[in-house]
């Protein structure tokens, strides 16, 4: 999927993509007269989809098709489209691709497949495409893909069997073929359409963050879905996700998460940040609602094509039956949403309308017996509670009453709210008419409350995504970005001795150049001198190997804490030192390190890895050696947002506990958020740093001081 | 839903409950010869249901209906019914049971409703029919239910709109009539018929666990589905659960989480352990698969009704495309299954069946050329392959055959099997063929594979539980259960002085005689005999304030560790008692207890709680302050079986730290399977112990200690 090789090369503008989606001619190359072909439905598809502009044939049979002349070749064909589809065998696209620069040709979907799906030979036909293409100016989609599909323009240029897709407000841009293929079927039972599709194969020049833009640029997408499995230049998609979501919502499925494992375990956060961290991160900061399976990520595109958003997470439940209320309202506890607390007033409307013995609190449970009129009313007195900020329908069947006829009572009040109102219409015959009603007014329904409750859940992550500020990373002035660039020059310079980690000096010396509080320290190269530096100090002391290239010191006994006196720290010198010879016989052991212990207050982790398709990730939670089995951590990319600090704390125990809990001792939060954010400062400034983490930082009632820190630099380890 | 008080009245026998499962004759009361009217839909069911004993109507307009007379009195029918169904007045219903019990009626549905769900009169009049009801030696269901449905025997007592539902081998047992009324009508969309369907209401005599056994003695039924609000008699449903499970599978949905809410938090096990925590322990103990939600219950069902169980959780995936195959893999880790490792023998087989392209090993994607003969030569391989436990075929519509055709090719593979196969079928109008076949042939089918992945995770999970060993609880020859009644003898007595506390050295002489250790404590009354007794222990002490019914001690400043020297120890004393003295102003200060410090190792909670519906549930995890904020905790019913400590400890962070990792030292887990077990045990012998936190167990490397702990009694606090 990945192919930045290829990509840098081209400066992507939207304009340049216009053939594809607003193409004054398609050429298609390979189509057949034998209806078992895809040549032929390629052929078909095309005619079929009402598309305006000119369409030419294109097979070395000649002959006629849907009343169309074949050409023998592309060079015989008038000089009249700017989109060719080659759907012919992977050794004859070179050649074709050539004759389509020559006709004038700016667009080319390459459909066939045998490129690097087959390996290395296929890689260099696909470099020779690329090369071909970028020597014409053309854009190229594929190869290996179904083709672009616009059901509004119209155009077709796939080999799907008909009928063809619904029109529809849903956009799916997608790596898989055959997911695109499944997802236009399944779409038809599911009561949406599709508005744009674009299937893009193995991404050879045009990718997913290319035709982001261009999809959502389409007036009849109100939605745009991805099927990702992985993503080419990730911090260029994170820009232009944040840019599209402001007005279009953007939901993706990222699939592959099984297979892209974890980085290299050099520290806690390199453990703990896999790729789906990084990729979580992204999403967040994108702004880009990330669902877990195919079916959610298509019934929160709905929602979110068709509803308003709401102001809040309080959700209004309207049933006419218990189970289904208490499973409503499971189910909003479930994804992150509350029962709105009704107003006193609602109450007592609703107990005038109702019979004696209906719940008239949230759930308002209407009991069997509720009619059309009912509901309607109902609604609309939940609607216009200001405690409410979206409402559930839960519909069963009523006993008394046809589903289809409540549906029509109560969508011209869905239509005129401003709040979303979901439906979760329970059945399957009985409701086919109000699952009818529902879908035609584009009122989002689902079969069960759950799955409605989670698509309202995304709803909320939106409207709270909208509400933040612009992302504007935290400036800092008192940051000396010399000196850090000065420090690791020098650690550059040594880092092969090094196994590429960052002297303690080094990282002591880029903490402080970032504001951050490190300890005091001193090396003493003997017994005695370290001794002697403890006594000066004149409180307990943490002695520390100093070891470059020694990771996990503590694992292998090179840490010793709180230790006070002379004869102490002279045997605890030895101590460190003969178990780090023990555990690494070929450490280049330079003495110990004594710092003065920092009694009490909480200790917490803070790192940042570099992902290499996000850049860098910063990690906050539980420090300590426990770090990896408590998995108490939360991710953002580097640089921090204002947001970011809260939400990574809010997520975490660790992040909650700065607060005090029982006997626990309130501490400087303030001080940690101060201490992330400059450290993704750091990691956004000097590129070349590879990961960093301080653990722990231990965070006291007016400070956080960054007691042990490690980092690596990139490309060395 | 509960009704305990009413039902202990009744010793349930499964042969009176003979009546609603094989009723020679029944008898409905309020029908109605307006189609309008919900008893002449109950008249019609009857009738259409081909129920092949007699059937009588009655109503006071008397007439008739489907070529039967209605009786205007049910003392006027012949006496050739042996269950009624009442769809009359809530107000009329005692004196109908009068006359139905004096017309040999045993089994009665009370379909309507107007009884508890509208208040105390309701409950009035539920307990009076409860009583007339066993004057007459009958069983009630309801009241407020839809009633019993058995599409085999056949029988229809429901008034909900034809068309009857389709035969099939799914029993539902439900508390909402609602979810039934859904079910039976969503039921045709999905694939699945039912068998035996029981709406229970308001539960005034037969409840869930009553019919349980009844329901899956059925022939048809394959399993059992459960849609709950809650159980009334927890421990005997997990009794005969345990029992059904055996041959019958059982799912649940547990509805009602978000009102079910916590109980007291008197101490930390109480405040973690939630009713959903209880539940959770208590379909583990019984082997009830629980569902989060509608979709999945019935999605596992088909798989556990229709599909053999598999050996393990390696699963091959099957499929023709790229992404489909990603995404089956993620859905695969998800859900907490493995990619089979196919056998060398097995790849050479499929690179021999398979164009040179395609992926041979797992996911096999077979390429988009895939023919049906391809799909089920290769679905052989997989089978055959004893690394294999399961195979997952992925199937989105191939583009040169039908889809219909791959699900006959392989279908007779699948019936051959003795390994379940699961299909994702994905689209919707291309599909319909397949999906038809497959529904017909009962292979389990989905739209996409994380549904399926989940439904093969259920099929895993009944397997693993059926290998289990029968359930026996760990028996001690080495507890003194004497002591210990004497014990909570004494301390019942003085408990009211307590807040229903027990005493410090009460609760230590429980834990001795129950085989725990517990540390060397001495009572102090002045700060100079706590310095005495601290200098003869010779080690450092923990001072900890003995003041009964002051909980949380160390959060109020009760508890000082570490401390050593006379000066220290008398200094001591005074802090805790002067704290304590200003956080309870009230508590009667005996002195302080002084402990020897117990230094290094582990530290561990072991907890129990006594739910009120299940009895006493265990709590493990990670101990110390942070244990609510952590949550790295474990339940289990006690008394726990031999495979429960190990399942506890798996699944928490504390449990499998035991073993070590980096520089934390393995500890001795056995000793803390030890504790978790005698705690059990003194739980499950005296009820009257309401709750038992021991925070923390402190575990060495060759011992566990329970540091400190609190009890408290039940009905008094």
């Amino acid at each position: 999927m990945n192919n930045s090789q290829f990509s840098i090369l081209n400066s992507p503008s939207s304009t340049s993509l216009a053939p594809f989606f607003a193409p004054e001619g398609v050429l298609v190359v390979g189509v057949s007269q034998n209806p078992a072909k895809l040549g032929f439905g390629l052929a078909r598809n095309l005619v079929l989809s009402n598309y305006a502009g000119n369409i030419h044939y294109v097979s070395p049979h000649g002959g006629t098709l849907f009343g169309r002349p074949i050409y023998k070749s592309i060079t015989e064909m008038p000089k009249t489209a700017d989109l060719a589809v080659l759907l012919i065998p992977a050794t004859a696209v070179a050649e074709a691709l050539r004759q389509c620069g020559q006709q004038g040709i700016k667009g080319v979907i390459i459909a066939a497949g045998g490129f690097r799906e087959i390996g290395e030979k296929g890689v260099r036909l696909e470099q020779e495409c690329l090369r071909i293409a970028q020597s014409y100016g053309m854009r190229l989609i594929g190869p290996n893909c179904i083709g672009i599909l616009d059901t509004h323009l119209p155009l077709d240029t796939t080999f799907l069997p008909p009928p063809a897709p619904p029109r529809g407000d849903v956009a799916l841009i997608s790596h898989s073929g055959a997911m695109c293929a499944a997802v236009i079927d399944w779409a038809r039972g599911q009561g949406f359409g599709l508005s744009r599709l674009v299937s893009l194969g193995n991404q050879v020049d045009v990718q997913e963050t290319d035709v982001l833009a261009a999809v959502a640029a389409d007036p009849y997408t109100k939605v745009v879905t991805l099927y990702l499995e992985g993503i080419s230049d990730g911090r260029r998609f994170v820009t232009e996700a944040s840019r599209v979501m402001r007005h279009t919502p953007i939901v993706a499925l990222k699939a592959g998460r099984s297979a892209s494992g974890r980085q290299a375990a050099a520290s806690h956060t390199g453990a703990l940040a896999g790729a789906e961290s990084a990729f979580d991160a992204a999403f967040r900061r994108a702004g880009v609602i990330r669902a877990d399976t195919t079916e959610e990520m298509f019934d929160w595109a709905r929602a979110l094509a068709w509803s308003p958003l709401p102001n809040g997470r309080r959700v209004a439940i309207l049933t006419n039956a218990g189970g289904p209320g208490v499973t409503a309202a499971d189910a909003l506890e479930t994804n992150g949403l509350s029962l709105a607390p009704l107003q006193p007033a609602t109450v007592d409307d609703l107990r005038r309308l109702l019979p004696p013995f209906a719940s008239v609190h949230n759930p308002v449970d209407m009991l069997a017996s509720a009619s059309p009129a009912q509901y309607a009313r109902a609604l609309q007195l939940l609607l216009a509670d200001e405690t409410v900020d979206s409402v559930l329908v839960v519909l069963p069947q009523p006993p008394m009453y046809a589903t289809g006829a409540v549906a029509r009572a109560i969508i011209p009040h869905i239509h005129a709210a401003d709040k979303p109102v979901l439906a979760a219409v329970m059945g399957e015959m009985m409701i086919q008419e109000a699952v009818a009603h529902f879908r035609a007014a584009h009122v989002p329904e689902y079969r069960f409350p759950e799955r409605a409750a989670a698509s309202l859940a995304a709803l909320c992550q939106r409207a709270e995504r909208l509400a933040l500020p612009p992302h504007t990373p935290i400036p800092f002035e008192d940051v000396d970005k010399a000196t850090a660039a000065r420090i690791l020059e020098e650690e550059t310079a040594v880092a092969g001795q090094n196994g590429g980690w960052i002297s303690q000096a080094g990282m002591m010396g880029l903490l402080t150049a970032y504001g951050i509080n490190v300890p005091q320290m001193r090396l003493a190269a003997t017994a005695a001198e370290a001794a002697a530096v403890a006594a000066a100090m004149g409180v307990p002391v943490a002695l520390k190997i100093a070891a470059e290239g020694v990771a996990h010191k503590s694992d292998a006994g090179g840490v010793l804490l709180d230790v006070m006196g002379e004869t102490a720290v002279m045997a605890g010198f030895e101590r460190v030192v003969t178990a780090i010879t023990a555990a690494h016989p070929d450490a280049l052991i330079e003495g110990v390190h004594v710092q003065p212990m920092i009694a009490g207050g909480q200790e917490v982790i803070v790192g940042m890895v570099r992902d290499p398709q996000f850049g860098a990730v910063m990690m906050f939670g539980s420090g300590g050696v426990e770090v990896e089995g408590l998995n108490d951590v939360a991710f953002a990319l580097a640089p921090l947002l204002p947001s970011d600090p809260a939400e990574m704390m809010e997520s975490t125990w660790a992040g909650r506990k700065l607060d005090g809990f029982r006997s626990i001792e309130a501490v400087d939060k303030t001080a940690v958020v101060d201490v992330l954010i400059r450290l993704g400062q750091l990691a956004a400034d000097f590129p070349a740093l590879a990961e960093i983490e301080i653990n722990p930082v231990r965070v006291l009632t007016d400070k956080a001081v960054a007691v042990d820190a490690r980092g690596s630099l990139n490309g060395t380890v």
